[in-house]
Order: C-alpha cells, then sequence, then structure tokens
C-alpha cells in the first residue's frame, strides 16, 4: 500500500492506493462516532457494499443506495440523504461514506459538508477517474440545469481510500474516460508522464496492474500538490479545469449522462489544445500528438454534430473561472505546461468551434 | 459610527453599527467586482430597496425578492436563487448582499456559500435579532422538516452593516423577539450586561436610540468575541445555543413561522433555566427574575400548550448539538455564566418540561 498526503494544515489527509484495502483496517482511525451512513449507487451496491460494511462491523451503519448517474447529481437527490440523515437522527459527529465513481463522492461530500453545517466524510471512489481527481481535493457538488457542478462547496475528507481492485469491475467506457484525467495531468504540468502515458496507454487499456496502480498514484501526487498549494481555487488549482469549459459545456448542452465527464473533457481538451495553437502557443504537430494519445485510448475526439457553437459560448459564459461575465479558458503553453485561465474573445471561440467541428 | 472587528485571520470583517450607514459609503471596499445580486424579501424591499441600491449605482445590481417568513427558509428557495444567479450569469466573484432579517441573511449567506462553491457576501441585518445575533458568525443554511436550521454551512461575510435606523420600521413583536437574544447574551456570560438589561428594558422598548445602540453593541462584542474564539462551534460556541434546543424544537413542533425564533427561544431559556434549577444550578429565585425579564419584554413565556413532553424529546432528538444519539442542552451555572452542552436523560427531560408546562 502507498500512502500520499494531502498537506492542507488542520485539514490534511491521507490518500491509501493498493489492492484489497477494503480488508485492511483503514476506517476506523478516520470514524469519529459511532454513526457511519454508506452512500453508494444501484451498480456498487452489489459489488461492493457487504465489503466495506464488514469493516465496519463496531459501528451502527445506514446505507442509502442512490440510482447511477451523472443526471442524477442534483439537489433534490442531495435533500433525500438530508432527508435520511435526519430520520436517521444522525448528528454532527456522525462519519459519511462516499462509495462510488464521482457523482456519489461528489453528491456525497456535498451532503457532507452542509449536513449540520458540515460532518465528517471518506471518499471511495470505485471509479478510475474518481481515483484520479474528483475525489482528492474537497470539490464536492451538484449539478443546475444551467450549468455543471455549479452548486457545491469545498469540503476535504479524512481520508480516500483506492482500492486498485474495483478496477476489475469497470467497464471499458468508464476506463477510458478515467485516462482521460490521467492524461490532463500530463498535459497541464507532467510532460515525463505524459511519454510514460505515450507509451503505456495499452497496457493501461490491459489493465495491467502494476501500470495503473502507477498510473493512479502519480496522478494522486500531482493532484495532491495543486491543492496543497491551492485549496480554495484562488490560483494555480484552476489549471486542472484544463479542458473542462469546452468539456462541462458539452455535458450540459447534450443533457447530463449522454457523455461520460471523461468523455467530454477529452473532446474539450483537444477543443482547448486548438485554441492553444490559435494563440500561438502549440504547434499543429502538438495539437495533433494530443488527438493521438485519446485516440489510442480509445476516447472520440470528434465534437458532438448537433452542439452549434453558438451553444458553446451560451454555456460556457456560465462557468466558475469567469469573472464579470467575460470566458475564461485554460490553454496550453506547451505540452506539459497549462498556463493560468485567460479570458478569450467570443469571436475567437467561435472559430475555434467551428474549426474544430469541421476537422 | 461604531466598528467591531470579528477576529478570524483571514476571514476577518468588520461590524458597523451606527444611523444611516446607508448613506455612508462603507460597500465598494467590501465589494470584489461589478456584479452585486440584493437578496430581500417582500416586507423590505419597499422600505429599504432603494436607499441600498443608490450606494450601488455603480455596480451590475440585480435584486431577488424573497416571500418573508421562516417557513419560507427552505432549500427550495435558496435553489431560486441559485437559478437567478445562473440567468443572470453571475460569476464567482460576484457578491451577495443579504438585506433583511435573520431568514433572508440565513438563506441569502447559504446561497452565497454554495453557488459556484462560495461568494462573497455582506449582511444587512433590518431586525434587531439579525442584528444582534444571526447576521455576526458566519452560520448561515435552511431548515428541513424535520428540524431547524439542519442544512447549511459556515461561511463568514465580508462586512456587517447594522444600521440602527432600521428599527424605527420594525413591529412590537420584531423588537421584543430580538430582544430575546439580546438577553441571551447577558444570561450566558456578561451580569453586567445583564443588570443592565433589568435596568432598562423599557428604554429598549420605547426605542430609545442611545439604548439601542448600546445593546446592539455589546451583544455584538459577546458574540464577535465567542465566534473569534471557536469559529466552528467545536466547543464554547454551543453556548450561544442556550434555550435554543427547547426553542428550535417549539419553532419546528409548531410549524416554522408561527413563533418567531425569539418567541421560541424565550421560552426555551425559561426552560433551559428550570433544568438548571433541577439540577442544583440556578434557585428559584434565579428562574423567576429570568422569567420575569422576558416578561417585562412582553414576550410570552408559557409554553405551547399543545406540545407534549414527548414531541419536545422526540423533535431535541434531532439537534446539532447531540452526540450519537444523547440529547445535549447548554444550562446555566448561574446567572451570567453558561456551561458547555451536556447529556441529559430523557425522562429528567421530559419531568422538567411536564413541571414547566403545569406551571
Amino acid at each position: 500500500m502507498k500512502q500520499l498526503q494531502v498537506a492542507l494544515g488542520s485539514r490534511s489527509y491521507p490518500i491509501y492506493i493498493g489492492e484489497n484495502l477494503f480488508k485492511d483496517n483503514l476506517f476506523e482511525q478516520h470514524i469519529k462516532s459511532k454513526q457511519v451512513v454508506i452512500v453508494t449507487n444501484t451498480t456498487i451496491e452489489p459489488l461492493y457494499l457487504a465489503l466495506v460494511m464488514q469493516q465496519l462491523e463496531a459501528y451502527q451503519v445506514e446505507t442509502i443506495v442512490l440510482p447511477d448517474g451523472e443526471n442524477y447529481k442534483t439537489l433534490a437527490y442531495v435533500e433525500t440523504i438530508f432527508t435520511f440523515l435526519l430520520e436517521k437522527k444522525f448528528s454532527r459527529n456522525a462519519t459519511l461514506c462516499a462509495l462510488g465513481g464521482g457523482v456519489i463522492g461528489d453528491m456525497g461530500g456535498f451532503a457532507a459538508a452542509c449536513y449540520q453545517r458540515g460532518i465528517a466524510f471518506i471518499q471511495i471512489p470505485t471509479t478510475l477517474l474518481a481515483q484520479v481527481d474528483s475525489s482528492v481535493g474537497g470539490k464536492t457538488g451538484v449539478n443546475h440545469i444551467l450549468g455543471k457542478n455549479m452548486i457545491g462547496a469545498f469540503h476535504q475528507p479524512q481520508a480516500v481510500i483506492i482500492d486498485t481492485q474495483v478496477l476489475a469491475s469497470l467497464d471499458d467506457r468508464q476506463l477510458a474516460a478515467g485516462i482521460a484525467e490521467v492524461i490532463k495531468y500530463g498535459l497541464i504540468r507532467d510532460i515525463e508522464f505524459f511519454i510514460w502515458l505515450e507509451n503505456n496507454i495499452e497496457k493501461l487499456l490491459l489493465r495491467d496492474s502494476a501500470a495503473l496502480a502507477f498510473a493512479i498514484e502519480r496522478s494522486c501526487i500531482n493532484k495532491a500538490e495543486i491543492v496543497s498549494q491551492d485549496e480554495m481555487e484562488t490560483g494555480i488549482r484552476a489549471i486542472l479545469n484544463f479542458g473542462h469549459t469546452f468539456g462541462h459545456a458539452i455535458e450540459t448542452g447534450m443533457g447530463y449522462g449522454k457523455y461520460l465527464h471523461g468523455e467530454a473533457i477529452a473532446i474539450g481538451m483537444c477543443q482547448a489544445a486548438l485554441l492553444s495553437q490559435q494563440l500561438g502557443y502549440l504547434t499543429a504537430a502538438d495539437v495533433l500528438r494530443i488527438k493521438n494519445i485519446f485516440e489510442k485510448t480509445g476516447l472520440c475526439v470528434t465534437a458532438p454534430k448537433d452542439m452549434s457553437a453558438q451553444t458553446y459560448v451560451e454555456l460556457m459564459s456560465v462557468d466558475k473561472k469567469n469573472i464579470n461575465g467575460d470566458i475564461r479558458v485554460i490553454c496550453l503553453h506547451a505540452i506539459g505546461t497549462a498556463c493560468l485561465p485567460m479570458a478569450v474573445e467570443t469571436s475567437l471561440l467561435m472559430q475555434v468551434l467551428n474549426s474544430y467541428n469541421a476537422d
């Protein structure tokens, strides 16, 4: 088992990465009182709930099982968690375990952030995407029909428990979507890792356990370093949003759940790469190299046909990075180096989007 | 104008107290960008909105007017604020001004806490109760049908602007309810202030401006000291909940909005005083003295007739101070000295409630 640390003063916490972690006794030290609630979904429940429950025999454990999918990441479903906790008379010192992918982690974390103004929670991510990205860093929240992740809170977990064994049950589509976020770390700040990924993507797709463990660890190291520097995203943390301004527009525009988050941001990263080329940072060869790695991963880099540049711009105008209505995007200075959000003219965005679509 | 400071490191902020503060230019220094949203209600809008708007002519100001009353302090109404802000394309650097009483401050503050994971906000309290209590300290949130203030966040404002002139428009019932929270400070930690209140309650009821200004300032000093010591209520801050365990049960049990918050906690403080007597801390004379000051304020100290001790206990079992299901209550060691939350047996609570009701 590897152990990393997210260094945030009194809010610091460990990330455990390894095989069969549900069998190690990692939970106890991070749980404050008898009351434990597990938030999971209908897909994960039959696979891993019993395993986690075995670790929690000493506690009063309650379980709430939500439907599976991004379209359920709403305030209304978070309210069902609140109601459940109140009916069970859960106190402020209870602990919530989010057992699932990014949707469960985001919703469970947000419920933990707001229930009685904040209770402890543990992230137990069961998708690659959640393991390498959303479970680390304390971003929690839900979608609004007008914008992705628009309602939420920064609320750091007590611990992140990443059992790499669970990836065995992940379908190929989910695996590829997770690799998109892994590639992102290479693109924004870790050229060495990017080159490693170019050479090892097949191993990841074949679920080679050593390769997966390395990719998860390297991703979490990158994430933890950025989060430790800028917990509340007042500066550098924004580069983690590379590809997300475009990607969120695709997710919102096409209807939550149609594209997996990783699928949408893979396209978004290619669009942001093209914009970076237009701004004179990247070469055409760089952009092609970026498209290639996503295609090798089995991710479609073609933009949705039925979404106009106008629709993108409309949706991108609602984005957390924007200031006073200006659309701000993360670009790459080079492969391996992202720049901070920059305001981009609508006309340039439209041009990039139209030319991307025409490709 | 008086200026106090809530000392919380990087989250420190001023409380301004004085007459006609809306005319001083206090807003500008606390606003980050062009985008300003004012959250207010139908009662306050015709009285003070134009006055505040005059101060904000240099900004893009949008206003959302909510219905007035505790029964509207729900997640659903907070969601209307999110939708409004998204429709107006408000960014993460926008500023929300909560112009109203405690309900508007709590809801507006909670919306600010969660919109795009947190935007800046300014408290402009227009009731005595909000001025002396809820606007200071960063507690925000909404009610759940199963419990008062059960969903929320700690989110500190940029500033609290207390214009004592607005109290002129407050009805007598609201004024008395506000005085209940003022008296609370005397009871829990400021015996000198309690004695001053015993001697000056008539002046407050006659809206003597010097007396009101003194009471507000002294209350805010007490509140700011406690909050600075214990922002997240891991210890001493809980004493601010004196009377609230009983009072919240009354509010929830009778239906939100039937009792004003101050009315409910006035009864709750008398019930907590009787419990303190049963535990051997207060004398019968102390309890009478406490009841007397509330009665002089014009507050009813008779418990609602149609609420059984069983109902109280059921509702009190859902309280943020509870641990592992034990009901915990703040008692007084003496008038002017509260003790930290203590677990109280259900049988003793029932006995105190029944004997209080029989009085």
